[in-house]
């Protein structure tokens, strides 16, 4: 890990900069293929599955029975952990649930918000070398607690056709209704347009490989919603001479592992915390499976030694992490500076895996500085709050007079008209 | 207007298909605007000033003595209402806001969601025909209420450097702490990216030519967050024999003047209120001054005749309107079976001028059918809702063994040994 002393305010963003990865270079192959998938639906999705994930498929939905001999082969421990992390997010989500809230803003006129969740969701769950079954469970929790009438998800078969079993016991647990095995480029153009087997939805949520975040902001273009933009993923932990070494060193291997363009970054307000982390990730990292891309991740990462908790702070929030792990014993205290992350980790017991997986938080967020400006997955992410007003002649008689002026000096005179004529109707006129 | 009869479902959205605005043939002008404000600075946007407003500025901030005279010269009935609705948008926005609330999963594993205000945000405000100061009301006030730090606010000049004076006064009533001349695209450019003189935002709010819309597209694909998508603004009344004929026919017209593009929408259960309606609309027509676009607006309009109050709603929902009136005497009833709308105005009192300025409700909306997944702008879209966790030793015994066996069944070791190593530490491996 390379270490910086004290840098001055001036040089943090430049210090802070992530590596741009500039994916318009894509657009070219990803457009073609959400042509493809939009002109000829079905017929394209399979012709790209041969294509990308070499597999010729019978059929792109899931059956009943494959999801049967999915929950039977998938060992008790894993499903009991399955189920424990789906009550822990449904209870965490199910919090977020409001209640209509009726303002009476003058005399007889009243305005409320109702949440109502958006009809049909898709989610995309990537294959590849881990079976995301932990994904599945984040984006599905939130969406049946809204309520959304269809959720669709989609993800990559391997080349026999058959999706991780983990995946099916995960999507079934958490209530998805329809499961289609399609991945990349082809799976969100089938859910962005819809195609004989898979529903049009209107808003998009998951995470993918680059081709996969390029059709995303491509659909989105389209007039189909999605989550977030996204970028590789990344940790900030905060630390000083009352963090625990071992505990801070694992966390930041934790992201490492995660791809070789992952982010870590660690600032400390002890120098000598910071080298003994650099020296125990070395040891931890000599037995990891995933020493390779780890080693590679951590080629780029950094070390901030900053003078106090509040610079810790300061500097944190100009990088705007996707994760902060505040790993100091005053963690409340510097809990309160937090204004840029996507979800914060308090306390020398929460690492960000409880958070990846089981205690409830999602673990969609925003990263590459993203969370400067959006928030990760939560349950209003599958709702709209539509905004409803009634109001009574006394509510005409209470803004009649000020919505006609404004309308006037607006010059829109109809405007003003659609007032005039109920002002007249109850004899203010 | 146009009257379809009982329309078979198969056909609604055919029927209901909005002109498709294709704008991305804009691309190339609007790049190369946003690239030379991006590289030039202020130098760029005050020759975009000169090229496209036609004005040679010699500051690009509006100064207190600007404000000062435009306080002056605006008439005190227009103040009054501009206070009257900064007044009533400020208490229904007010309480959007939410206190945090921990949720203890499982013993030992807090979990809550704080809301934090964008620290930068941009508002635009067009210029052109009608000074759209309820705009500025609209987007300023939850900015303020959510605590934003920075609110900056764009709108072009007049060919002689001055900014509509009640554009100012709403600006100064609703809190925004900097105005600058600046139209178009190069507005959306120097919030994006950032001039000498004007600060980069994180996100960007309000409406805008499609020069405007296609230059908030390019940039959300480069990290600035944006409202929503954007396109022609639309109505639907939902009428039947209970409605009263004027006030329809006011409600379909205020929305016609828009703009030529505007889409207007009556679903009526009655055909004899279609066909009164109809006659009313070409009655107060006559005398509005700004008919010749009602009127060609109205050409694209639609009249659907529907079975009865449900289907009404069902075709509604189908369409998805940023505006829908519910003009019937059982609006409570149908208010319940709303699924995609922007903003719904209940009773024969509650127009849609009542909203455009004065309620409270915001009248920045989703139209062209992003109802469907957009909500409008409101207090949540200044805010991040960050996630923050605590974790005890029980914490950890409650959901450690679960972490570790999902992060083994993901293949990410590394995310399990950040868990191993704490329950270790607590005597529980």
């Amino acid at each position: 890990m390379r270490i910086v002393r004290y840098p001055e305010r001036e040089v943090w963003k430049k210090i802070l900069e992530r590596p741009h990865t500039d994916i318009s270079a894509l657009n070219g192959v990803v457009d073609g293929i959400l042509e493809d998938v939009r002109n000829n639906g079905d017929e394209a999705v399979l012709r790209c599955e041969m294509r990308f994930d070499g597999v010729s498929l019978q059929s792109l939905a899931v059956t009943d029975g494959e999801i049967e001999i999915a929950v039977r082969s998938v060992d008790a421990e894993l499903k009991e952990a399955i189920e424990l992390a789906h009550s822990n997010i449904g209870k965490f989500h199910m919090a977020q649930l409001t209640t209509e809230h009726k303002v009476e803003t003058m005399p007889g006129v009243t305005c409320w918000q109702k949440s109502v969740a958006i009809q049909k969701v898709g989610l995309y769950v990537p294959g590849g070398t881990a079976p995301l079954f932990s994904t599945v469970l984040m984006l599905a929790t939130p969406a049946r607690i809204a309520g959304c009438d269809d959720i669709v998800l989609c993800t990559p078969p391997d080349k026999n056709g058959n999706v991780n079993p983990a995946i099916l016991v995960a999507a079934k647990t958490a209530g998805v209704d329809k499961i289609y095995k399609i991945g990349g480029v082809q799976a969100i153009g089938a859910m962005a347009y819809g195609t004989e087997t898979v529903p049009k939805v209107y808003k998009i949520f998951g995470p993918g490989n680059r081709y996969v975040m390029a059709a995303k902001q491509r659909v989105s273009l389209d007039g189909v919603a999605i989550d977030m933009p996204a970028g590789p993923s990344e940790v900030c932990v905060v630390a000083d001479e009352t963090s625990n070494v071992e505990f801070v060193a694992a966390d930041l291997l934790s992201q490492a592992e995660h791809g070789t363009d992952s982010q870590v970054l660690l600032i400390s307000t002890s120098e000598s915390v910071a080298v003994r982390v650099s020296e125990e990730i070395d040891r931890q990292l000599a037995v990891l499976p995933r020493r390779d891309i780890a080693a590679r991740s951590l080629e780029n990462s950094l070390c901030i030694i900053a003078h106090d908790g509040s610079e810790a702070m300061e500097i944190s929030n100009a990088y705007a992490p996707e994760h902060l792990v505040i790993a100091t014993e005053d963690y409340d205290v510097l809990a309160d500076k937090v204004v840029n992350a996507g979800s914060v980790f308090l306390g020398k017991y929460a690492c960000e895996s409880a958070g990846d997986y089981a205690s409830g938080t999602n673990h969609t967020l925003p990263t590459h500085g993203y969370a400067m400006a959006y928030n990760g997955v939560n349950l209003d992410s599958y709702i709209r709050k539509i905004t409803f007003q009634h109001i009574t002649p006394e509510g005409v008689m209470s803004i009649g007079r000020a919505v006609e002026v404004m309308a006037e000096n607006e010059q829109l005179e109809a405007h003003k008209n659609a007032m005039t004529v109920r002002l007249r109707n109850i004899g203010r006129k």
